[in-house]
């Protein structure tokens, strides 16, 4: 019983782990207490300068790869197994807060010290990764580093890309001295946690302070175009008009009802609607909008896709207008790995922490790393559900305990 | 019975009335067929030039007051009586058409050439006017010149307007020599008619050739704000959201429904919508509309409005939101004089030709100018009641027949 002991004793210093995020967070500090550190740039630079520092001090090894992605090693006792993972992204949306991804590295650093202080060895190596680009804020695609690591997109799209001023990522990785040598991926990993802060407020409505994700949600993205007959708001009666955005007003009633259909983990948004010509006294004769629907299960997702398409027809024939869908982008649910979910379950439980089981409505590195290694992830409440925002905020409590079972689970898997 | 006599037998010529539109559109023709000659620029200069000569070689007296106004007269047979006027304008939208202000004008100019073919001469003269700025287009106040006529908003404001560019109304009149010396208004008109094509699809629908235009739709505009909660379209549940884009949807179907409550001249239309921050993934946190109501009675407008405000209530509440309205724009109805509608009315009987009653939706210098003299306007069809646009078009049939009408009102009127 000797590893039970061990890890019931073992606990991460909170107030380190916290002095941590804020340190970082002054790099690219905003007004309003958020961050603004866009990936590649010289501040992203000066960020991973700080964090490669610490991983440094704490007897880690840093490798860079050739999208930039920083892996960390700390030695197991048995060095030819592979390593167990955590990571996460230190680049934020450009006004974002200082907990999205950060959280996620710091807390993986805290265990490595945590280790350290306690002078534990486990018995395969554990390894601290830093994904290149996780946010897409300023490259797409998002979260590259994580995808070109998983074969998701080949590293060529990935430095190919370019900014809005046209810079481009192999040259950007450059001129921050993070165009690293070691090819990306292709290596084994033996299990991936990421810990993360909800960005939803179901924990904090729950009162729960551990969120155990079990998987992410599938995700339908659309583009649709509406398009009736643009005319004169005075002279045109009512019976002949042809609105396209009146008719797409029921479209977006419908996008809302559909996933209200498929609770608890349907979910639906327009996020983007433009009306043309845009002018107070015309009639829309073109309104061009963005679907976003969502669940966790695929046969739901594939009924909600199917309910889509039958009300764009009915509206379209209800309101002499034609609508068009684009499908723009289709990632199925991702369930994660059961017993790695299992072991974030237990940790939660033996420490007594309010935990519950939820699923992941936003994108992370995790979901990629899922199809190339067994995946879990840990989340702790943010501040009213808020992220990607400046004011986006966590309690140093709930960060700790995270990061206890962050701890926890990767040591009982190492070993 | 002479004057019935000289009447039924006078007939323009639809040929020189259309060769003349055509003439006229020449001047800033677009690829599309359209026109673009925004108010004051080189190209409206160039078609004042062409038209003030036209006004010349018919024995017209020409001119131009300090807004830019020009007035064409043809002396009476008692020039101690105040003028019967018609007019309209030359300046188009950006990509505008041939007819919508420009027929107003060729028809008062066929006039005047068919009286002199006839050798007749009226009691009382007559006038032709081409008001500046009608559009808005390139300067606001739209219907500038016919506005500081009648007393709407002084002169110093239409002057001291400025262009995109920061080009000034007072500066544009003089580059293009229409900076005139005469006050504008102050003088007794005796009536006002004006013809134009309907940019409307009702007299094509009821196949009718003549618009008797009883009067104009009041109007009422508001811009709305809708304020919910902006937060992530992933992990946010759907009970929690404050989706201010789904709350809006409401909105949009409120201004269509009050608007059908209130047949067959009411009218509702949202033209302009922004859903803020507008990103793919993100639930909207504010969203704006621009609202356009409109009818044609007073107090049926107000009702409108008073059902519009309790809608912004409901909504409020039941989407756990915050409705704005800001009060942007009021004019109420304006019935045109009786005796004069009768008048036109009259002559598209005598003629045999299909007329109904109609109301104006859109604005016209007449509008304005029914504050100043007793008004009436002559409606002519265009194709699918499209205007504003460069596929503008109407029959040559039908621009005659309107023309006829114009001409047996103003003979009527004047004597």
């Amino acid at each position: 019983m000797g590893t039970l002991i061990m890890t019931t004793q073992l606990a991460i210093n909170g107030k380190r782990l916290w002095q941590s995020l804020m340190d970082l967070a002054r790099i690219g500090a905003t007004p309003k207490g958020g961050n603004c550190r866009l990936a590649l740039t010289a501040l992203d630079g000066q960020g991973r300068d700080l964090v490669t520092g610490w991983m440094r001090e704490a007897g880690l090894t840093v490798r860079v790869d050739q999208v930039g992605n920083i892996f960390a090693r700390r030695p197991g006792r048995d060095n030819s197994r592979p390593p167990v993972m955590t990571g996460s992204h230190i680049d934020t949306q450009p006004t974002g807060g200082k907990f999205d991804g950060c959280y996620g590295v710091m807390a993986g650093l805290e265990v490595m010290r945590t280790l350290n202080d306690a002078g534990v060895t486990t018995e395969a190596p554990l390894e601290l990764a830093i994904w290149t680009n996780e946010e897409g804020s300023r490259f797409v695609p998002v979260m590259m580093g994580s995808g070109v690591f998983a074969r998701k997109f080949p590293l060529e799209v990935a430095l190919a890309a370019r900014d809005a001023e046209g810079k481009s990522v192999a040259d950007e990785l450059k001129a921050i001295g993070y165009a690293g040598s070691e090819p990306v991926g292709g290596w084994p990993v033996d299990a991936y946690f990421e810990a993360h802060i909800e960005q939803g407020p179901i924990l904090e409505h729950e009162r729960k302070v551990v969120g155990v994700v079990t998987g992410s949600l599938g995700l339908r993205w659309y583009d649709v175009t509406v398009t009736g007959m643009e005319m004169h708001a005075g002279p045109t009666p009512m019976p002949v008009r042809r609105d396209a955005l009146y008719a797409a007003s029921f479209l977006l009633q419908a996008v809302i009802d559909i996933a209200r259909a498929h609770p608890p983990h349907g979910r639906g948004t327009v996020g983007e609607i433009h009306a043309h010509p845009g002018s107070r006294n015309v009639i829309p004769g073109q309104v061009r909008l963005t679907v976003d629907l969502r669940h966790e299960d695929a046969q739901r997702l594939a009924e909600m896709d199917s309910q889509w398409r039958q009300v764009c027809q009915e509206v379209a024939r209800r309101h002499n207008v034609q609508v068009e869908i684009k499908d723009v982008q289709h990632f199925p649910p991702t369930p994660f790995d059961p017993g790695l979910v299992g072991k974030v379950r237990e940790s939660a439980a033996r420490r007594g922490l309010p935990a519950m089981d939820i699923v992941t409505g936003a994108g992370h590195d995790a979901v990629y790393m899922a199809s190339v290694a067994p995946t879990a992830m840990i989340f702790v409440p943010c501040k009213d559900g808020v992220s990607h925002n400046e004011i986006e905020d966590a309690k140093p409590e709930d960060l700790e305990a995270g990061c206890n079972v962050l701890l926890d689970a990767m040591v009982a898997r190492a070993g």
